[in-house]
């Protein structure tokens, strides 16, 4: 019996400040019977590919339902505020600057885009700073409400939406230059690779890594599980969201490889 | 269809211990209909002032509800927990210590007040050092479900309700002395001024601004929207709360100044 | 009219990763009627024993309903996933590593408990790391949608579910050694003691107590309420929860003291 309808929100705003706080008070006001899942607001500040890879990994745990995400370090300037419904009834909205594009597409591709140029549906007066508050709350929780797409402005080809490059491992014969992706309150290091680039580096179960994080080398085990691996060993392994990623069995990866999102560690069998 | 009555929470205890998770565990035995929207949970500790600020800021994008505000350094003391019932029909619950009275005036001021005293709508025994769980937590719960002001205790004149002592900017003929507000996740600073001030020292979109923080100097331009100034120039704008505030597009405008809240900053036309 | 199901959540997942969002989205995906309050997600993480008596401390502020507790270092491991039922209809859902048999006992004690074996009402794949997501959340939203205990797997002894050694204060004549078992936002520093044990020590409301923490010797006073001392005094007071705790008054009593989780303060009548 889900009669009520579904907003998500993902976005760099933290839990400090007010401002996720008061875009719910935007939806609810609009919205009433709008139910909110907070997928999460600690994406890195103003980091739209962190967003976009959280959103893309998340959202196929979500209920159908508007999907508002917000990382916007381009506000009050030129990127369009949109709107786009995909293949399955979801309706994502947010900045045209790449942040919702890569979920839409791992789900059921974007079957109709449009502007949110309509100011009936915006808040007085739209401030330059805040869009979120005026612009993309009221966006989600009308059409959470029920307004049609079309009602929100022009159309948008969705071959002319913003496409974000996400970082590719470089896949030599026996080494990878891999970018870490995220890092999370464990210490879990998330890298840009899948199973499939390890299986071409000859890494299986079992195997030990060597680990090249700046000028230190570090040694690694492949496994499927911490519980493969003792107390204090770095694991190699495919984690929740089947990224490869480096975790310490009950320590702090992140902390162990003076890393950092964005940054490269190179890997190789040993 | 809001049939559902809408408690808003707005108090300094964090998210990282149980106090907010423990009131809305209390309001949702009491009042099982009742929506929560948490405004934020992030006031400094103990800091009234900034409470305040940020409800008042607030409020005017929250439904008509129950608003409830804990940011309560002498609970346990002499000051009253207290509900008040403002113009439009939203009724503010929490201490009598300021921090209500500057939202509820800047809305629709006070027609009722009363102090909560009746001990059949607290939880006991009542502690003394957590009276959101056990006084403010159920007033907000009862009063959500429907039972009237004039039940919890008896009347206090509005006029005899504490008052906040808001600072006030220094302007003089060519330079103010303004206070910080706030210091918001981006490193934003929120100053104690409106754009009117502004006007009255000559400074209009697109002047360049001496500010003075502690004994250095710095160049910031008064413009519209950080799109307009180029990555790392420092920009002071009304921010989307109709504050006077300083930002550093792409940067962290509190680390560059070194500030915090509560500090002086001195501006003037360059 | 609490016709919704209610499922409260408690983990050391923390806010800044999508954790606890994507295990909300797994829950209203099976059970739209579900309501979720956040008890805490700030556990510190994989700290069982703090997990554990959070729980105790804040469920019997909690609406009747399903408890789904997730701080589980031995994820992947050999350890149970497991729901157990109290004797007031509580259910309670996580790892069987103690976390919920703390709450459960001091509440009505455990009636029936059965293994989350049933692989209908998991997520698939089963992920190595993540069966909060996979195993836990999937529970939690069945239970609360109707499904009886019995369809999730064999039943369990209640005595052979795992116990956790709780750390008990070494009472002396007139000297007791404590441990630290949780410090807050305001660096109020919790302690295992009763008050019971505080009056053996001749500890009444009044005396004067010296605490002694690392080599460094203080002078607390032991009340009722901050309000009867002076600001910046330390304070040995019984806390909301019953626990004996130190504060100091408009201060953090957690940095003056230097200590932290699980470390020894010893204290005295002076």
């Amino acid at each position: 019996m889900a009669d009520r309808p579904i907003i998500t929100l993902l976005t760099d705003f933290g839990l400090e400040d007010d401002f996720v706080g008061t875009c719910k008070g935007v939806i609810k006001r609009i919205s009433p019977e709008a139910e909110i899942i907070d997928i999460t607001h600690g994406i890195r500040p103003q980091h739209v590919l962190q967003g976009a890879l959280v959103l893309a990994n998340t959202l196929p745990y979500m209920p159908v339902g508007v999907h508002l995400a917000i990382v916007d370090p381009g506000v009050g300037g030129t990127r369009r505020p949109v709107a786009l419904r995909g293949g399955d009834g979801r309706v994502f909205v947010g900045p045209d600057n790449g942040l919702l594009l890569v979920a839409a597409e791992r789900l059921n591709g974007v079957e109709e885009a449009v502007e949110l140029a309509n100011e009936s549906y915006m808040l007085h007066p739209v401030s330059a700073t805040f869009h979120g508050r005026d612009i993309f709350s009221p966006a989600a929780a009308h059409i959470a409400a029920g307004v049609a797409l079309g009602e929100f402005g022009p159309s948008i080809e969705p071959d002319d939406l913003t496409r974000l490059e996400l970082p590719r491992p470089e896949v030599a014969a026996r080494r990878v230059r891999a970018t870490v992706l995220y890092i999370d309150r464990f210490g879990n290091v998330q890298l840009n690779l899948t199973s499939a680039d390890l299986a071409e580096l000859g890494i299986v179960p079992g195997t030990t890594v060597e680990v090249e994080a700046g000028f230190e080398r570090y040694y690694a085990v492949a496994a499927r599980t911490f519980a493969e691996v003792r107390r204090g060993d770095i694991v190699l392994y495919e984690d929740a969201y089947r990224n490869v990623a480096l975790a310490i069995n009950h320590g702090n990866a992140a902390t162990m490889f003076a890393t950092a999102v964005g940054e490269e560690l190179r890997l190789s069998a040993a």
